[in-house]
């Protein structure tokens, strides 16, 4: 399921990355189960649309930043790791580094459980 | 919640050192939702009975070895992620190195995604 694994990590973070509403809703309905959950320190979103919300919210915050896998996707049963980062394109270093835990359920992510290994610091 | 969180990974912990039977299934009723699922590389376990059977399983594998918590608990919503290692008493590392996420349910674990970030070498 490596394989398998590896390509739902990457549609999630294109989900992440897509600002174009109707292909990021697209993106979202294809990588997440209809009433998917996702949770991070700060948010708990039940369901396409509001995971579609959490995700148009927290591209307004870091407007033209990209998220990236950083390393491998360790899967087993139906289950994904990975870390991500979110960078500014011209950035030596990320400004967000986050951690995440997938469940899934014929394919697709049933539940996100959301953790951030480094978040900015205040100015 | 960052107190009870790191309660219930220690009870958590507790269940996989405690070798006495009656006195293990009393810590795992009280540390899993009954219908809990544990799951890692190597298992998938349903219900108080499989979880207490993976758990003497694991002990017969290692006996005398311990299980601490390595580091903090960190804990949001209803989810927990901490390290853990397994040791011999007299080791100077650890044998194995792993790591938990753990979604709760009324206080109680309802479900464990383990994974393994160190695993002993074949000899």
């Amino acid at each position: 399921m490596t394989t398998n694994a590896h390509a739902l990590a990457e549609r999630y973070i294109a989900s992440w990355n897509e600002t174009d509403a109707l292909r990021r809703r697209s993106l979202i309905e294809d990588t997440y189960a209809e009433h998917a959950r996702y949770t991070d320190p700060m948010v708990d979103a039940k369901g396409w649309e509001a995971i579609d919300a959490t995700v148009a919210a927290v591209q307004q915050m870091f407007p033209g930043h990209r998220f990236a896998l950083a390393g491998a996707v360790d899967a087993h049963h139906d289950t994904l790791r990975f870390q991500w980062h979110l960078a500014s394109p011209d950035a030596a270093e990320p400004l967000v580094i986050g951690f995440d835990v997938a469940s899934l359920e014929e394919g697709r992510i049933r539940q996100v459980f959301g953790f951030l290994d480094k978040v900015p610091q205040a100015a």
